[in-house]
């Protein structure tokens, strides 16, 4: 392992992310919406946080000066593990240093700030703040910063990094390869920075374009600004207790659907639609601009899955009269599927009060995810799409061990080695999912889940969320933040919040996160010693 | 398809089935222990369904009598996938015939029946029944077939077809290795029919010394061979209400666990210890004889994971204060981990009231299962090994792309299509799992989990079982029969049974048992409509 390399571009990183919070600061000034004396602890708080990154930073980078060797796939994996990883407990210093309170009488603990903070830059939105709509338990400007980490976590903080820093060469395509998801890696540039440049130009864009779209609808700047960066990282923190469901504006949820939607969509599509010249294969006209998009295997498939379970979720709460009109069950429904399906975690109604059966097809959601190349975590589309097609050729293997046919997408024979990485990461992912789920309830003692303050009566009521079911509840909130969803079922449903769980489960729950965006490898070898030794 | 061959195959097998039906009609007698006129209806239900199955066979295989080709891998797989579910619902019959009750009021619907007789055959042991112990409402002889059903399927029916029929050559081979579980198919013998032979010889033996062990413990006859049936079968049918705990026996529970352990290994073990000659490679003595058991890394590991999780829910019993005293915690825990590790599901206390991590555990050992060629259920121990061998090589191949490690075992380096392989199982259970755990939870209404029958006093007491556990409920309902265990957690536990699904319901699980027990292809091909056309 190259240390020194690692220094330099670890501090690098850090004064990226210490200068990224720059942006948090005008929002604790009275222009732009302060209210309160205690914002100016946000402001100091956001101070200190940007000294102590441009230190550490400035100091690594210091150390590592001289060192510009070739960075090799080691360092580059070390790069992005470690470097998400500083990334999380710079990003936690804001809330530390500004004494934001988790909930009326407790100050932020460094599990919970660092919770916090990774769950931004992972865009999982998973929350352990109880009131977040009070400018004296979370500062605004501090409550700006944790939305922004969604922004940058969602397309990439290396990603960005390549983009400004560039000259990498092969190595920031090394690094950029274990960031954005997916199991196949595109490039529609042949330059890895323009490629870096190109897709936040893109997300850029799109952020701009929902922000206005927003403040029309009758936003603030700030709540646009935030909504926005947890619309287009498919992030999910969002500044109202009620989450997207606190406007309460059908105009507002059908936008952030949309965009939720094209969050969740490979941003290499919107390149062929738009900036890259017109292909003559694809024709002239309108149907030749956007073929691209509509011929995708994987977008297809992904606006079916939507499709196919927004017409079952409405059916099922129509069906158990959860709503009375279709109009409200549709409306619903369709959030709630984009909403969990593109790994965002926006809520507009406590699914938590549906019927099991809908709980259950939300949480199989979790794990489908937006396409590869997107902001979305979960497995991602492409990998069902591949996986579904692997099982099919299997089970004719059964009875036709002589015919081996290929694996095909889109007319596209694919190597056989993609095949076996796609049953790995299935593998991996469940291996990781029960492991962290069984060692989730070993950690957690059962009180949690034996609420005491119920009353008798309130225990009776059949409408109320069960507080019965402690090991689907740890798998929800396993699931939730693997695949960098947000809000689970039960104690971590959408009207709760994640601060409930000990120390120790929030580090598990921390983990969790950064394995999933990260999609394992990166993170999986750090806990490799062999990783660790000399070539 | 060769049809023909279908037909003669199939009728034969009908014919084994029936006659195997013989066996249960003593005890409808007085000698062997009748006591109300209620068995004689027991006797005529037998007496009828072994007419009907000889009638179904005689006919299948007089329509196929000219036909002798050669068995290919396609009929193979069809022969033992319909063959298995055409004994199913034979073996119902009797239980019809009899008009058993499935509680006091209720008779065996037609689900039901093939239910009960297919949980028999595929050793899962769950269960409609409600009261075993009333011989009005189960006359004697019937719940003696029931037991036997497990003991014929432990083994295996095609095998024992394999054992009686001989003459087959290649073709038996190519049943059996679909029938036999585990991911590589050894043989001890030569010939295919001296294979069969030795298995079914070794489980007769290991039958005979456990019957008269239970025996000398103090059980009658009747209770002896039916427990024998069941234990060494992994298959867990019980004659007493209360399973193995109502004999309230630590002796009797300790012969059971190792017998259970017994009927979990390889049987390929047992001939290399008793039978074979001695290999000259393991030396002298004692030590030289058991020295292929214990070298065996399947088996050591089976016992690792037997010993640490019951230590693991031992200390959990402790800590949780359910039992005061250590010897009454290793001997619970002990007796259920082995239970369910064996996927046997024989219950000696309640463990539904067990802290929520201890559910959970014995829910992951579900899926653990056997040894490779035992009678036991779920994925099998060596399926995990290999599994855990292919994740470490894959998370190294991560930062070492170029070094590529052949996966070996005990020194022996396996093809690289059984890793593919292993990859493949576990994938495919895990599609079967949770589409059945979906399809399972949209079948069900929430009703069930709605117990309107609690006193709101009742509901608030906490050591009562949770009901509102619908999720959970299925999950496990699925995964205790998708790897043949038999009793779940919640609605299907230790103290309930599967008697309140839906028809539906019990079909789907129905399917689950089969495709566990034959390692799915056997029955996946059988729905893909490729595999009946024409060569």
């Amino acid at each position: 392992m190259n240390w020194l390399l690692l220094c330099r571009m670890l501090g690098l990183l850090a004064m990226l992310v210490g200068g990224s919070m720059v942006f948090s600061l005008p929002w604790a000034f009275p222009e732009f919406g302060q209210t309160t004396e205690f914002e100016f602890h946000g402001f100091w708080g956001l101070i200190s946080a940007i000294g102590v990154s441009l230190g550490v930073g400035g100091t690594l980078s210091f150390l590592g000066r001289k060192e510009h060797s070739t960075i090799l796939r080691k360092e580059a994996l070390a790069i992005v593990g470690l470097g998400w990883i500083l990334a999380g407990l710079l990003g936690a210093l804001p809330y530390l240093f500004s004494g934001t309170m988790r909930d009326a009488e407790t100050p932020m603990s460094i599990p919970d700030a660092v919770f916090e903070s990774v769950s931004g830059f992972t865009t999982t939105g998973a929350s352990v703040l109880t009131e977040l709509e009070d400018p004296t338990e979370i500062p605004r400007c501090i409550m700006f910063w944790r939305c922004f980490t969604n922004w940058l976590g969602g397309m990439g903080i290396i990603v960005l990094f390549v983009a400004i820093l560039g000259q990498l060469g092969a190595a920031g395509k090394a690094l950029m390869r274990r960031e954005v998801p997916g199991p196949i890696s595109e490039s529609v540039r042949p330059r890895v920075r323009e490629q870096a440049i190109v897709m936040w130009v893109i997300y850029v864009v799109l952020s701009a374009i929902l922000v206005g779209i927003l403040q029309l609808e009758g936003m603030t700047i700030y709540n646009a600004l935030c909504h926005t960066f947890a619309t287009m990282a498919t992030g999910g923190f969002s500044t109202l207790n009620g989450s997207v469901g606190g406007f309460n504006s059908p105009l507002i949820e059908y936008t952030i659907i949309i965009f939720m939607i094209a969050a969740g969509t490979n941003f290499t599509l919107f390149y062929l639609v738009t900036l890259q010249r017109r292909n003559p294969l694809y024709g002239e006209g309108w149907w030749g601009r956007f073929k691209p998009l509509f011929s995708d295997v994987e977008f297809r498939a992904y606006l079916t899955i939507i499709f196919v379970a927004t017409i079952i979720l409405t059916m099922d709460l129509l069906w158990i009269e959860h709503y009375q009109s279709v109009l409200d069950a549709f409306r619903n429904a369709s959030f709630q599927v984009v909403s969990i399906m593109t790994t965002t975690g926006f809520g507009t109604d406590d699914f938590d009060r549906w019927s099991e059966f809908s709980k259950g097809l939300l949480l199989l959601l979790m794990f489908v995810g937006g396409c590869a190349g997107s902001t979305g975590g979960g497995l991602k589309v492409i990998r069902f799409v591949l996986f579904a097609k692997i099982m099919r050729l299997e089970i004719e293997q059964a009875f036709r061990p002589n015919v081996v046919r290929p694996l095909r997408i889109a007319g596209v024979t694919l190597d056989n080695s993609l095949r076996h990485d796609v049953l790995v990461y299935f593998c991996l992912i469940l291996t990781i999912y029960i492991g962290s789920w069984m060692l989730l309830a070993a950690i957690e003692t059962d009180d949690q889940w034996r609420d005491t303050t119920l009353s008798v009566a309130e225990m009776a009521d059949e409408h109320r969320p069960h507080r019965a079911e402690k090991l689907l509840d740890c798998a929800s909130a396993v699931a939730a933040t693997l695949n960098n969803i947000g809000p689970g079922v039960g104690v971590v449903g959408p009207t709760e919040n994640y601060a409930g769980f000990s120390g120790a489960g929030k580090v598990l729950l921390t983990v969790c996160m950064l394995l999933g965006r990260l999609e394992l490898f990166a993170i999986l070898v750090l806990f490799v010693p062999s990783f660790w030794k000399a070539h």
